[in-house]
């Protein structure tokens, strides 16, 4: 295949070849290579400084990342037999990884597909499409999932804010087949009701899957407090796994809803409560009111969005901890995860550190996790690692 | 308690106020406190350059690290009932985490007992003392644990390079029982034989525990390389979880004999073969006459001991890895580890990037990992943290 040529500027080529798959509008040669003669979605060659071939990407003139490559083969053709190659390559290694259909399919450039995302429910897959460049083959890739798959429904979760960057619309649309209000998935062995369509994201959050389950695995006869617990990730199968009594708090009434119908599904129902609450003011009444867990998982949604925001998120990552101490009994597991990719992990680290030592416990990391393999990093995007958990054995002062 | 006082200099104690446990001798105000009226293991009450007490500690005055912190209670009595409260709460912590007695009993620092390592095989444990502050607690430790855990066999195994900065004897002690030559303990649901007296370290390496049990998951159907075997903790619970085919390779003759007869007694030796070879020499032979695994895993001895060692520890670490990678089929996974607290996870994370880079791999990182929950890394001693796992997906160029 021949593409029209962008060109980069004098060493705007080295990011690419340490693997990076990114474009940004400023190292574009715009005088050889004018970004307005291209529309969004549009191939290119992108070539170093020298005229030497890169390989193939899809370019957006109006987005600060202005290209993403999909493929480092110089005139690769992008077209069905190059997309069902990928998304093949997707399915063949989450086939290896996990027994049952229930992953993220799909993990952007870390599967080769920049700007998709999919989730697999089961027979029903949720696509969320971020980016001009592969919404312009949605109907192609549509159809490969149908072929590979044969699933009873395709929704395109188009409700993420990162589609307006590349003008995209907002519209969530039910590409193919019918979609049941409630859907059954299973993770670590246990069995939750989910909604799609309502849900936050594409309906549920696979990447801390191993993380759950290293929980569970320790959870037996403790009593937990499960905070920012979405529909039950991580405190039903600590219930199933031997907790004495699981807590639930969230502040989405409909996601503890689910979490309370996945509660009876796996009949745990008469040891766990819900409870709908800000986290923040229920932790600091707990702590007036000197209830103790022996276990607490705190796992907040991304508190840090964007760079700028670092400062005030980290410190309500620091108060949250600092507070989540406090409610811990002696020899105490606590579970902390950040899924905000702008707080590292030396970031949360330091957090446990010192909140540890500011009210006087001695705190230990018993293991750290991260995003579950469905959700693979790739070792030159730093942006595709997001999720880090630690969990930390808390004891009096020592 | 009453103890005799060591001074540290002005801001001198920040570092143990974040909370980490040692002083250095510069750091030491010696007009007032002259460490030379203090003999090895003499207990001191550690305070700031204002007077302020920060806790008792242990002293070596001829040592680096001329102190480390047992408590942080001023005037605490380190006495049976100190040494018996920290060994109880570390066996506490690991019964939490573990079914079966075969485990990282004290985790020095870390269980509030620097200088300290015990491993429990079962009845028998093999200690580590590495300060003269500790060993002159040894006849006492051993009677707390001998009462604590009624063990057939007690040895000190004093056989550590770090026993030298000290002036402590390098020769190994039977300080209780009677020891068999082999032992047989059980990780991740397989049995070993292992050799206490004469293997390496204190005869096992608990510390990837998690870790293999994570591969072993992935290794079904696979044909398996496993480098720097030692005694066969990766490569027999993956023959067990189905691998087909399994080669272990170790330049030491005496681990590849216990590896087969962990086979034995798993009863995989049907499918495992052990090959007494230099790794290095063995990768190279092995692209040289194009043999390929699904799985490789990279598993080798700390190559970076100091922080001088770092240029060549690097080199070799991205030689083996960049070996590695070659013998790879495609869609295979790679377990590559590293024990050397000197080589950084963004280090590994690093040369796997440019490795891959350098023969034109797709590679993509499932899950990192690190020492098990016995080793419990201290949040502020950077120096408890050493080891790191990473497992990638690796396919031909994208």
């Amino acid at each position: 295949m021949s593409y029209p040529q962008l060109f980069l500027q004098k060493h705007e080529d080295k990011r690419l070849r340490q693997g990076h798959l990114w474009v940004f509008s400023n190292e574009v040669d715009t005088g050889r290579s004018p970004l307005s003669q291209f529309a969004p979605g549009d191939l290119v060659s992108v070539h170093d400084h020298a005229g030497k071939a890169l390989g193939v990407a899809y370019v957006n003139p109006n987005a600060l990342i202005c290209a993403r490559l999909l493929s480092r083969k110089p005139a690769a053709a992008i077209g069905e037999k190059f997309f069902t190659a990928r998304l093949s390559a997707a399915l063949e290694l989450r086939q290896r990884l996990f027994e049952q259909p229930y992953y993220r399919l799909v993990f952007a450039e870390s599967d080769g597909l920049p700007g998709l995302v999919i989730d697999r429910f089961g027979q029903v897959l949720s696509v969320q499409i971020t980016t001009a460049g592969m919404e312009k083959h949605k109907d192609l890739l549509i159809d490969i999932l149908l072929k590979l798959l044969n699933p009873t429904a395709i929704l395109l979760k188009n409700d993420t804010s990162q589609r307006q960057l590349e003008n995209l619309s907002l519209e969530p649309v039910l590409a193919y087949g019918d979609l049941a209000d409630t859907l059954e998935i299973i993770e670590n062995n246990c069995r939750f009701h989910i909604n799609v369509a309502d849900g936050q994201k594409t309906g549920w959050f696979y990447d801390h899957r191993l993380g759950r389950a290293q929980f569970a695995q320790w959870a037996q006869g403790l009593k937990v407090l499960d905070l920012f617990s979405y529909a039950g990730g991580w405190g039903i199968p600590a219930a199933v796994a031997g907790a004495v009594e699981v807590t639930c708090v969230d502040s989405s009434e409909s996601a503890l809803a689910l979490a309370g119908q996945s509660a009876v599904l796996n009949g745990v129902q008469d040891k766990m409560q819900f409870i709908k609450a800000d986290v923040f003011e229920f932790l600091k009444q707990q702590v007036e009111q000197n209830q103790r867990y022996d276990a607490v998982v705190l796992d907040p949604p991304a508190l840090i969005k964007r760079k700028k925001d670092f400062k005030a998120g980290y410190e309500a990552y620091r108060r949250l901890n600092h507070l989540a101490l406090q409610v811990l009994n002696n020899q105490g597991l606590l579970v902390s995860a950040s899924c905000s990719h702008h707080l590292s992990r030396d970031n949360l680290h330091e957090i446990l550190r010192s909140s540890a030592r500011h009210i006087d416990r001695h705190l230990v990391i018993l293991a750290t996790g991260g995003q579950g393999p469905d959700h693979p990093i790739h070792p030159a995007l730093p942006e595709s690692e997001y999720l880090k958990t630690y969990f930390c054995a808390v004891s009096s002062r020592f």
